[in-house]
């Protein structure tokens, strides 16, 4: 038996190899397993060939191999095949070990696990890991949360194979109890898909509104990659637009528009329903994604529906600079939607969250790893009770100079046909957000009209409730069953 | 013993009181039963006395006083209480007895708790029912769906006290299987949602952007209500804005602007997401209730953000000639959204829904009740197969006609700094509908560029997928396990 391994890991798909080649390469010995045996020896005689790995063949031999306490980390599907390893594992376990989940586990299955692992004796880890196959290889994001006990043992080796920023910080950090870090990375892909909802927005507005081919719009991505936007996601936006087919002519524009999700982002948008955030960017993106899947039908109203045509009037230039402003805003929406809706799971599940820490985890690394969250870091650290992005004089200030470009366009868009529904929502939350009075005392009127559901009033202080008998037909009774 | 009862009721709460009310007016025995026992005898010699009820206080009393098969309607809260009376009803049942849930149920419970009655060798009926309590005490909308063979027995009561439309079609016919009774009636609550919301912003574009105060838009709504948005929530709108609170001004304007909501509204969006239908203007309108509760914080942002005055320029009378247009517009697409989630959900749970009975059963009796009701279920008489309400031409004629109202109508709310979450995003979805081409080839090029998702192209067959190796760098494994 060779020198025992500093870490396990189960399940040798892409990310699983490229994982545990990145940690090889800091200097760890990994065991690795795989359900399918074959697998282990395919990796330990191929790409993890004359390295430090220990191959294992049975789950017996893996857990023997481990350095005590144990950590055994688990990249395998979500759902059933997580419970099924961690049930494999348990008797082989012993006190203080540590099962670590880094799928995309849904966060209140992480939350449920934990309490089970601890309740068997052992340390707990859910972590969210961002970056696709090229990150989990040079360095993903991380977002490890679960047992606290657990983390002094996974720090070091954790932050070793994260990316880093410009000084040296690594992209990982302790997130907090529980489900915390499968939740903070949720929020992570939710705003992936917004930030991609919005690009291609734009995308969709220099094609068709001011005719631009994808070669053009290359140099407008090109030079929106040095500015305020700068990120991952504009430059490989950069990329792909200058990508040519063999033909000659852009990839890009020979590619199916029927956007593919596999589930995680829409969590996103029902932990938001569930928990009462107005998550409004982020739901229109996975809603938009529903939409570009529905394609013969598409082609089929396309055919029928007599609609707007787009016709530009106007200086192309500023539209393309106002477009720039527009992304921004929106952009600034919806990570402030984003917090706001980490900020509501904090109080609900009592996890104590960084917010700084978290901009910082995504600054690297990830899919939406942008110049912005190095904002938002500093948001966070000259407040860090700030309760909203917009609150911070950096991001006030932003959306308020973005604001008239915004607004124009929105309105060229909708008058000229073409769907935004990223911006607009961003913008209607914005106009939302900062209006002390909105229509929803006719809401209230309407729903006490109808089902009894009572109201408060404004000269009276929060908490009274009343009645009123529009009708001068109906009881004076105030429901409290019926449900609307 | 008096006679027996012709159908019992456990849950005397004002829709409960109500409903047997109703029941015992159309000529029927009605056995009642409540958990806190006093509410039986005050009811029976309150509300109910020299009626034909029979009070019982037990659940046994209860079950022996109905004729055979027996009938017995619960109205309790939904969630546990119903479970704890399926539970204690079934050893008292007998084969071919009949339980019914007419509270507001989760749809997937009903599926569950219809197999379940079912194995006892019960039947089950889940019924939506709407209308609020004047609706459950003079006619309210029912939806029932649940064990097939129960509809016999329960259709000549249900439809005896169920809302008439002019002709005299009950508001009340079998939806489907199982859970069907209970989505259709979640749909329903959305799309409630929804036209609350789109009324809501009219009313504060009247109000900011037009400066008109309620009586001026009860003029407007009182217009509005002889027209083709004709509807029981638009008159109750009219009336709202003409109640002259005790000091002569309009009571609406004293009501705090915080929504409430009781979470059936909510389902519907969350099960959208979950069944990858774009329910967007629903979706929009559970957001908005969200962030008018987000009071405080509003009240803050509202102080801080320098934020778009609203300034109109242009025809007053025009601009709300245009809004009667984008309400009506926004309203279809609403319908149309709702309509094609019941289309998904036929398929996923095999429901045989009838569409134009739903809209029937809609048309009155219930809070969405309106003319409008009425040309959905003619769009599906002359065609039981339509794909989309958009594909009608009457719709289509409808929309094409409001479009330019509705895009003016947008743009001004937007560049004015009014939120109009509900209109735009509506109309995106127009505009998006309409389009065989969206932006999502982008996206599905952004997926496959990190995260090796693998796309289709337009110059292949559907089904054929490819991969491109976008910076040179990267692997040629397409990706299977990681999730963005």
């Amino acid at each position: 038996m060779k020198e025992k391994a500093d870490i396990g890991l189960i399940g040798l798909a892409v990310m699983g190899e490229n994982l545990v080649l990145n940690m090889e390469s800091k200097g760890y010995t990994v065991a690795v397993y795989n359900r399918t045996v074959e697998k282990v020896d395919t990796f330990v005689n191929g790409r993890g060939k004359g390295k430090n790995f220990i191959g294992a063949r049975s789950l017996e031999e893996f857990v023997v191999s481990l350095k005590r306490p144990r950590k055994v980390m688990m990249l395998v599907k979500a759902g059933k095949p997580v419970d099924d390893f961690i049930e494999k594992l348990i008797p082989l376990l012993e006190p203080d070990d540590i099962i670590i989940d880094g799928g995309n586990s849904h966060f209140p299955d992480t939350v449920r696990r934990t309490k089970y692992a601890e309740s068997k004796g052992l340390l707990y880890v859910g972590a969210g890991v961002s970056g696709g196959e090229e990150g989990a290889l040079k360095g993903p994001s991380m977002m490890p949360g679960g047992s606290p006990e657990a983390w002094i043992h996974v720090k070091k080796i954790f932050q070793d194979i994260a990316a880093k920023v410009d000084d040296g910080t690594p992209c990982c950090d302790w997130v907090g109890e529980d489900g915390a870090g499968h939740f903070v990375k949720m929020v992570h892909n939710g705003i992936e898909y917004g930030d991609m909802q919005i690009i291609n927005e734009a995308y969709h507005l220099m094609k068709e509104l001011l005719g631009m081919d994808a070669f053009e719009q290359h140099e407008v991505f090109k030079k929106w990659s040095t500015g305020k936007l700068d990120s991952y996601l504009i430059e490989i936006t950069r990329d792909i637009l200058a990508y040519k087919d063999e033909d000659g002519n852009p990839l890009v524009e020979k590619i199916l528009d029927t956007a593919g999700q596999k589930g995680t982002g829409k969590w996103a948008a029902v932990t938001a329903l569930d928990l009462g955030i107005p998550l409004t960017l982020i739901g229109e993106s996975v809603f938009s994604r529903c939409l570009s899947a529905q394609k013969d039908i598409r082609i089929k109203a396309s055919k029928t529906i007599i609609g707007k045509k787009p016709a530009f009037k106007g200086d192309k230039q500023q539209f393309i600079n106002d477009l720039e402003q527009a992304i921004y805003a929106s952009k600034i929406i919806s990570y402030a939607q984003g917090y706001d809706l980490m900020m509501e799971a904090a109080k609900e599940y009592n996890w104590n969250l960084n917010y700084g820490g978290i901009a910082l985890m995504w600054r690297g690394g990830c899919i939406i790893r942008s110049v912005f969250l190095g904002d938002i870091e500093k948001a966070f650290r000259n407040n860090p009770k700030l309760e909203n992005l917009l609150f911070d004089s950096f991001f006030k200030n932003a959306v308020e100079t973005a604001q008239e470009s915004w607004r124009r366009v929105c309105a060229t868009a909708l008058e000229n046909g073409i769907p935004v529904p990223a911006l607009t929502s961003a913008l209607s939350y914005f106009d939302g957000f900062r209006n002390d009075r909105l229509p929803a005392n006719l809401l209230q009127a309407q729903r006490d009209y109808f089902g009894a559901h009572q109201y408060e009033r404004i000269d009276k202080p929060r908490g009274e409730f009343f009645h009123t008998d529009w009708t001068g037909r109906g009881g004076s009774t105030a429901s409290s069953m019926y449900q609307v």
